[in-house]
C-alpha cells in the first residue's frame, strides 16, 4: 500500500446475521434512517409478506415457481429453506451494488452468511446476538407474526446458530431498547475495516 | 467462544506508531483529554527534556546510565536510538497495567512498533500519517524543537518509515485541524477490536 492513497479502497460486503429473534431487521432498519452511507441487498422470499412489510424495499416476494427459475440459472448467491419458505440473493444485485463503490449491507440467516462466506471469503460477517438464551426464547415468543408450532423449532435452531459464532469476525450482543447502541457498534466495525491497511478485497 | 460470555476479554496492547512529526504526542494527548480509557506507558529516554513536557507523564527522562542498566537487566520491551538519544519502554510497566485489565496504550515510532511485534504478535498497530510528503516536511519544518541538522535526517527517516506500512494494522491520516476525527478513528478501531469473535490475546 502506498502511503497517501489510502482511499482507493475496495467497498466491504457486509453480512448482518444471527439466529431469528435477535434484531437484523430493526438493525439494518435503524442503519438506513441513521443514513449511514450503504447499498441494501434485498433478499427473495417465498414467504409471504407481513402487513407492515414492503415488497422491494424489506424483500422481494416471489413465488415458488420464479424462486425455482432464479436457482436453476444459478442467479443467487446463496439460498436456503427457512421454516419451509426459500430465501436468497441475487448474485446481479451484489455485484452492482459494489461496483457503485458503496458498501454493500446483507441480511442473511446463519447458513446463509456461511454460504457466502464460502462464496466471497473476504466478507465482512457480523453475528447479532442478545444477553442469554432466555431472553432469546422470550423474543422468539413475542412475535406475534409466528405459529405456535413453529415456536420450539424456532428455539431450537437459534440454540444451533449460537453455536457457529466462530466463524464470523465480529459479534455484537443487541441488548433490549439498545438498538442506538448496537448500530453504534456496526459503525465502529466498519469505519474500523475501512482504516485497515489490509483490505478486505471482495470478488464475486 | 460461549455466545453469552462475550465480555471476559483480554485487554488490546494498542501501538501508536508512525515517523516523527505526524502528531502521536498530541494523539495520545487528545485521547486522555477525551477519557478513553486506556492505561498509558511512559517511554523512558535519555533525551532532553522539552520546555512542555512534564517527567513521569510525557516521559521518563532518565540518564544514560539508567538507561545502561535497564537494557543490562532486559527490562525494556522495545529500545532504540532516535536521533542519538535512547528511547525504550520498560516491560514491567506494560505487564502490570495488562494485568489491571484495561486496554495498554503505547506511543512508539515505527522501528519500536517492529520490535513490540516481534515480542507480542497479537498488539494492535496503528499507523499515523498525514496527508502528503509535502505535509510531512512541512511538520518536521516547523517545529521548533529541532536543530537545524537534524531536519535533513529527519526527513530522510521519515520517508523510509513510510514504506514500512504493511507491518501495521491499521492506518490513519492524521490531518491538519482534524484532530478530533484522527481519535475518533483511533476509538472506531478500539471498538470494533473488542467486538472480535477471534480476540487478540497478548502475552509478554
Amino acid at each position: 500500500m502506498h502511503p497517501f492513497e489510502l482511499r482507493k479502497q475496495s467497498p466491504l460486503l457486509i453480512v448482518i446475521s444471527g439466529p431469528s429473534g435477535v434484531g437484523k431487521d430493526s438493525i439494518v432498519q435503524r442503519m438506513m434512517e441513521r443514513g449511514f452511507p450503504f447499498h441494501f441487498v434485498v433478499t427473495a422470499t417465498t414467504r409471504e409478506k407481513r402487513a407492515n412489510e414492503i415488497h422491494g424495499k424489506d424483500y422481494w416476494f416471489v413465488s415458488e415457481d420464479e424462486f425455482a427459475s432464479m436457482i436453476e440459472k444459478d442467479e443467487l448467491i446463496e439460498y436456503a429453506i427457512v421454516y419451509g419458505d426459500y430465501k436468497g440473493i441475487p448474485k446481479a444485485q451484489v455485484r452492482e451494488a459494489l461496483a457503485s463503490g458503496k458498501d454493500v449491507v446483507m441480511r442473511v440467516d446463519v447458513q446463509g452468511a456461511e454460504s457466502v462466506r464460502k462464496l466471497a471469503p473476504e466478507a465482512l460477517l457480523i453475528f447479532i446476538t442478545c444477553e442469554s438464551e432466555e431472553e432469546l426464547e422470550h423474543r422468539l415468543r413475542e412475535r406475534k407474526t409466528e405459529s405456535a408450532d413453529s415456536l420450539s423449532l424456532r428455539i431450537a435452531t437459534a440454540r444451533k446458530e449460537l453455536q457457529r459464532i466462530n466463524d464470523f469476525d465480529y459479534v455484537i450482543i443487541n441488548r433490549d431498547f439498545h438498538l442506538d447502541d448496537t448500530v453504534e457498534k456496526v459503525r465502529a466495525i466498519i469505519d474500523a475495516e475501512h482504516l485497515k491497511v489490509h483490505h478486505r478485497k471482495v470478488e464475486l
